[in-house]
């Protein structure tokens, strides 16, 4: 997606250690003009499967799937990172957090997420993949339906996209990055 | 707001202690065609005045205010629960919370907050006040310009609207809950 590309380039910005900032438009500020043209992209990659259902998990998966959702005319669900009280057939899986080495239990009621459900996954980004992978656990415990996942940006240098597609999962990543090296973003031809 | 109202009342659940359960459509399961038409509610409410930035906190306030953001085209910015590494000058403030008792920092850049902003807060429900008033902090700290705060549900039986409005904010709800007792919904009128 070339209008993403063109942005991470001129206001994503690079740090040591493979990290690229994208927070003054994707996961702190974000441009919500962008994000509906983001929601366009995922509609022609996912648009001719029978999905009926957005999942997503917080905070900056929101944005982009409840757009979305918005377009398809179809809910979306956010995975919850805290297990509120009052949650009923509360389903649950372990993500490990390798930014902030920890493991932390995310939840999903049952009730939203279905044997009934063809089922689309939104993130921002995807690096090691630990997120997606308890998404797809989720899914399974529900027993629904995995249609594919679509990340805004992959770390193609880091390995969750080759995780997931070795698992058959459509993955689709508007804007793959292959090197963060010295700071400067190169981009998957 | 006549079509929420009318949804609250049937698909909103009612708990004992004054908790109203809106996870089917609100904030765990979400219909983005409501929540289209509650940002195209909160345009009529704020759009007269010089609004150039919605801020919102994570996580259920981030659709709304995205698509108020969109409606508006301007920039939407997610308060953090949790602080980034990589944040640059973070302001921070202390948020209490009645329901997990317990006290939790809360954070945003300062470069996506500044004395240039006009600046609407949005929110999935005002009950205490609580976030609220840290938002207002926030806005305080970052010598940003309030125009004013915007909830989908307000409890008005509990005092954060009172709290804020005695501080000559201007409060806009679109759905006001007088009682939840007896599990009955009692909207004001």
């Amino acid at each position: 997606m070339e209008l993403l590309k063109k942005r991470i380039k001129q206001d994503g910005k690079c740090f040591d250690g493979g990290i690229l900032k994208v927070d003054s438009f994707i996961n702190h500020q974000m441009d919500p003009i962008l994000m509906k043209s983001i929601a366009v992209e995922f509609v022609k990659r996912f648009a001719t499967y029978p999905v009926n259902k957005i999942i997503t998990i917080e905070a900056s998966g929101i944005a982009p799937a409840i757009m979305l959702g918005y377009l398809l005319e179809i809910p979306v669900v956010f995975v919850k990172k805290k297990s509120p009280k009052t949650m009923e057939n509360m389903l649950t899986t372990t993500v490990h957090s390798f930014t902030k080495d920890r493991d932390y239990t995310v939840c999903i009621s049952n009730d939203y997420l279905t044997p009934k459900d063809n089922v689309v996954f939104i993130d921002d980004f995807l690096a090691n993949g630990n997120a997606a992978l308890g998404i797809l656990d989720l899914i399974e415990k529900a027993g629904a339906n995995l249609i594919g996942m679509g990340f805004v940006i992959e770390k193609s240098f880091q390995e969750g996209g080759q995780i997931l597609r070795d698992k058959n999962i459509k993955v689709e990543s508007l804007a793959q990055i292959d090197s963060l090296d010295n700071c400067t973003i190169k981009f998957k031809e």
